[in-house]
């Protein structure tokens, strides 16, 4: 029987260190605040605020939404970019995407100031990722990249000298979580749709993370007895009625050393992991006045 | 035997392209040119300026040498990097680096135009290769490594679908080459000195680029018969009296499928590559006046 890696506990953590971090900034007047800006109405968008809100008032964090109308035009939208930036009570921007086709979204997502960038929506923020030095100059890893790193630390899975491999190469979670594992010493293998022999690379890796959104893909043959798998797959799962991940939990559970739930796993901390980003987006503010340009 | 993967008829290759430009810019009375930005005398500075100027000249681009004084000011060097940015009539900017440790280098290469930033210095360029949209947006992967792909490219080395091995996690070649290995569709492992089990890893390459900088560090333990090798790496070899690469060429050249030799492989061209970029950033240029606030 493998060990589930449970995300609750993982979040717990983290929400503890946020709560410390929030109290020591009230002491000094500031309340961190995230900003969370919504284009239309969408059913997922407005779940997912649902989500985020609760996360942040745990902690003690403000929300604040900016619910834009969907025919919101370019300029109206980057004005409100740029007054969220320049907004000293607002610390993190949470832009929900994609936007509607009549924006330009690079545009817009290009204009979010680095230090608010909390889920690593542009380009400043993922260079950091690449080079490994986003910590550094206060640049955000996407939640769920972090999200999965998160869980390795917590259950103190050594990941230095390690082979780890990681399936799907978006820049939401696969190429950064490869990025962030290589930070840590592993030796990362990226794997996607036109990898040969995918099972018998699987099956060599001691840690498997899986990024693919594809529903049951991994199975049996892609496993060893003692590999630790992060399931960051979210898919719809017809049989079940409910939301299972990449691999087939059933299937692998008895071959696996660990394995983090879907759902109760990856997803359960992400929204913990955006909190943390926003104090600590508060935290950096109050320690120096970055200035952009240096940037 | 292996077959030898010759640099000198990838950099022909690449010249005869960008004579082609050149020829076309000229007639639209436009001279492609490099600026190239030295902060003192070093003598692989002055190694590496007299190399660029040839190739330059081989296919027509112009050089400009910005040679400036060791104890020059932050002040003097930014705006050094100004002018040359918003001089029109120059489309490449090669700043030597490292800097003298008086200037931070790290702002100095912030500053550069990333329409300019022919060997891809700067976080704007790298983001390019770290999203593989570079080439859309006019950004250029640092030259080394891409030299490495003209050279599978040339030699039509199959990459999509392959394993490829890459020694190395530099933000100059090992992870830059990584990702576009990736965009190729190649599965790829990124090694390092932490790895364990090195050799075995290696030994399932079908693609291994070793860009370690460590003498004779690959050798017959490595490699399979039908592995692909570029060899990146530049060392001094004592024993030789001259330059090696990182894999012992003697010890594997009869045990792998192709091999490039150091000299005469990747190094070749590296300098014809930057050629082509200025060349590129040229062609850009006369084709759209690129807003920066767009980037």
């Amino acid at each position: 029987m493998a060990i589930i890696l449970k995300g609750d506990v993982v979040a717990q953590a983290l929400n503890e260190e946020s709560s410390t971090l929030v109290d020591e900034l009230k002491n000094k007047g500031i309340i961190p605040k995230l900003v969370i800006i919504r284009v239309g109405e969408k059913k997922e968008d407005l779940a997912y605020e649902r989500g985020a809100k609760k996360s942040m008032e745990k902690v003690g964090v403000l929300t604040e939404v900016k619910a834009l109308p969907e025919d919101i035009s370019q300029d109206e939208m980057e004005k409100v970019i740029s007054e969220v930036n320049s907004d000293e009570s607002a610390h993190g921007i949470l832009l929900f995407r994609p936007l509607p086709k009549t924006l330009d979204e690079e545009k817009i997502i290009s204009l979010i100031a680095p230090e608010k960038d909390v889920d690593c929506a542009n380009g400043n923020s993922l260079v950091g990722v690449f080079t490994g030095k986003g910590g550094e100059k206060g640049c955000f890893a996407p939640c769920t990249a972090r999200a999965a790193m998160e869980i390795l630390k917590y259950y103190d899975i050594k990941i230095s000298g390690k082979k780890a491999v990681v399936l799907g190469r978006s820049l939401v979670i696969g190429k950064p979580v490869a990025m962030m594992l290589l930070d840590e010493n592993a030796t990362v293998t990226i794997c996607h749709s036109k990898t040969e022999n995918m099972e018998k690379i699987c099956s060599e890796a001691d840690i498997l993370v899986s990024a693919m959104g594809r529903l049951k893909s991994v199975n049996e043959n892609h496993v060893n007895t003692n590999q630790v798998i992060i399931d960051v797959g979210i898919n719809w799962d017809a049989e079940k009625g409910g939301i299972s991940g990449d691999v087939d939990f059933n299937n692998v559970e008895n071959s696996v050393k660990a394995i983090t739930p879907v759902p109760g796993g990856v997803g359960g901390v992400t929204s913990s992991v955006l909190a943390n980003h926003v104090v600590k987006a508060a935290q950096t503010k109050t320690n120096f006045k970055p200035n952009r340009e240096d940037r």
